[in-house]
């Protein structure tokens, strides 16, 4: 081997060497940095919803009879084996019609301080029956929901159980809290940045540190903080530039819609970007597939910043570090149907 | 108290007590008879299907990418919280297409000799297939699911761990066996019917008993007998009478679809009764949602029996004891999309 060869060899070992190092001595600051704006997904449900009111919310979860067509179920559209929504552009529904904005991960949901891409329902409770009740979602009625139930026998000991203290516990509303009851464990904790930021400094990447730095210094965390790098504020998509047409529609303004005030016109919640990586495709519209170009359009639209291929490269390096540890949920067992039991409008 | 109101205590203290005790003393051979006829599914998969197979048959089983809008996998039909069918007539496909017969339950397949209502799939493996490629089912194509599947990164690498022996093992033939090695896990063994026969003298009610001995004598268990009571033989459809052209429609001639033999017009194979009270609606054309009803069907359509009210009940209530333990099925983590994923035709 030549003298050049081996000094070659050399650098190669040593700049490898520093690459599969922690980076943190690099940016000893980087994790308080982080602490300030992020914090880690609690390791299980905090406060732990009640054991029965989980119960009945998984099987209300996974229940298509609360569908018109006894076809859709919330996992439909939220399904819990692919990062807790459907991978299209817009979910499919009630006879096939589609929906009007991309559906929203229900993991972590519980963290948004809204829901929905408009926040039109204050919380989990509130979101759950919403789609049952949407013509082009599930497309039943709050009255048929319960009829629904109540024809199928083995539900009401579940919602006597999850609902002590009420009178009459099979009701809308009591359905809504059951789901929201699960949706609560919903949750994916253990993602490499927070095991990053509850102290482990071998949780992520060199090249995850260093995305981390670029989203915090690039202003993404200005809207993408707390704990679930979003879902806790609204935003006008397009607050710098409009992005195309084809990613931001002009017939959907968004909380508009909700508050008909002219300044929520094209206002959107902040989707939170846990699990991320593998929830495409993005934007309210559901446009974007890939997760490098997304990135790229909220550096223009939002911060009107034109980042480079690297920058982009970088902050998705580090948005694949919030892919946690996925519910394991058992599928459940559902009530039988009965000869009695209300039949699908197919 | 009166004495007659006393003598009429102790007549009901003494008749409850023959009703609660076991009805075997009345009818000792029934045990016997019974396994003449019948056995009890295995407590475990025999042979145990390949672990590796079944854990990427599982994933596929849950798919919802195989279908060509990304809406519809194996478990929408064959949902294993409901009995492994969709507790509708017919099935809704791709862009709401109705199938064209009733959705048969996934548990216990496996013990059928044969698959589809008609046979025309000798096996789970040569099933497991169809539906992908049904223009009215999932709508897909055998090389769009492979351009799918390899479209997916996660996929090769199970597909390797489950076909070791392969060199190109992400093919559709190993798609079909791996999504069957899962199926073979989805029996439901421990039904009071398979506890009773067994040897477990309390496992059946003395109604269950009496059912029984109703189901042999009236000659249903020359048809529906093995471990799944059906599934290995074929049969016409209105053998002695037909039955109404609701529930048997002159437009499907069952099993000469596949032969073309004139004798096997409206021939179909005997459908498996295990769980059979929690899979309505009931026969091909999913038209019958009362299982009294369907047994009375029954009588007439393949006995020319008129069965009377309590005889049905009777005979329902045996079916009642072939209800089993459902399998435990943790929801699987799908491999996730990416930008070059291909992507739903909604």
């Amino acid at each position: 081997m030549s003298g050049e060869a081996l000094w070659r060899m050399s650098v190669a070992v040593i700049l490898a060497s520093l690459a599969t190092s922690s980076a943190l001595a690099a940016d000893p600051a980087l994790r308080d940095d982080a602490l300030a704006l992020f914090e880690p997904i609690p390791l299980s449900p905090d406060p732990a919803p009640d054991p029965a009111a989980v119960e009945l919310g998984k099987a209300l979860f996974f229940e298509p009879r609360l569908s018109e067509g006894h076809n859709i179920s919330c996992n439909s559209c939220h399904n819990l084996g692919t990062g807790g929504v459907d991978l299209a552009p817009v979910s499919l529904g009630h006879r096939w019609q589609k929906g009007g904005r991309n559906s929203p991960t229900v993991l972590n949901a519980t963290y948004n301080t809204a829901q929905f891409w408009d926040g039109r329902a204050a919380d989990l409770t509130e979101q759950a029956g919403g789609p049952m009740i949407n013509p082009v979602e599930m497309g039943s009625t709050a009255e048929h929901v319960i009829e629904q139930l109540k024809g199928i026998p083995g539900y009401l000991p579940l919602f006597t159980a999850a609902f002590p203290g009420d009178a009459d516990p099979l009701t809308f509303p009591n359905t809504e809290a059951a789901i929201a009851a699960f949706e609560q464990t919903l949750i994916t904790p253990n993602a490499p940045f927070d095991r990053f930021l509850r102290g482990d400094d071998t949780a992520m990447t060199a090249a995850q540190q260093d995305g981390l730095r670029a989203f915090m210094d690039q202003g993404c965390a200005a809207c993408h903080n707390g704990v679930n790098l979003g879902g806790n504020s609204y935003q006008p998509f397009g607050l710098v530039e409009k992005p195309d047409w084809s990613i931001l529609p002009p017939g959907d303004k968004g909380r508009f819609e909700v508050t008909r005030a002219e300044e929520d016109a094209y206002v959107f919640k902040v989707p939170t970007l846990r699990n991320i990586a593998i929830t495409p495709p993005y934007f309210h519209s559901g446009s974007v597939w890939d997760l490098n170009l997304a990135v790229g359009v909220m550096g223009s639209a939002q911060m009107g910043t034109a980042l480079d291929p690297d920058q982009e490269a970088s902050i998705v390096a580090f948005l694949d570090s919030l892919t946690g540890d996925m519910p394991q949920v058992v599928y459940p067992t559902l009530p039988p149907s009965t000869a009695d039991t209300p039949r699908p409008q197919q």
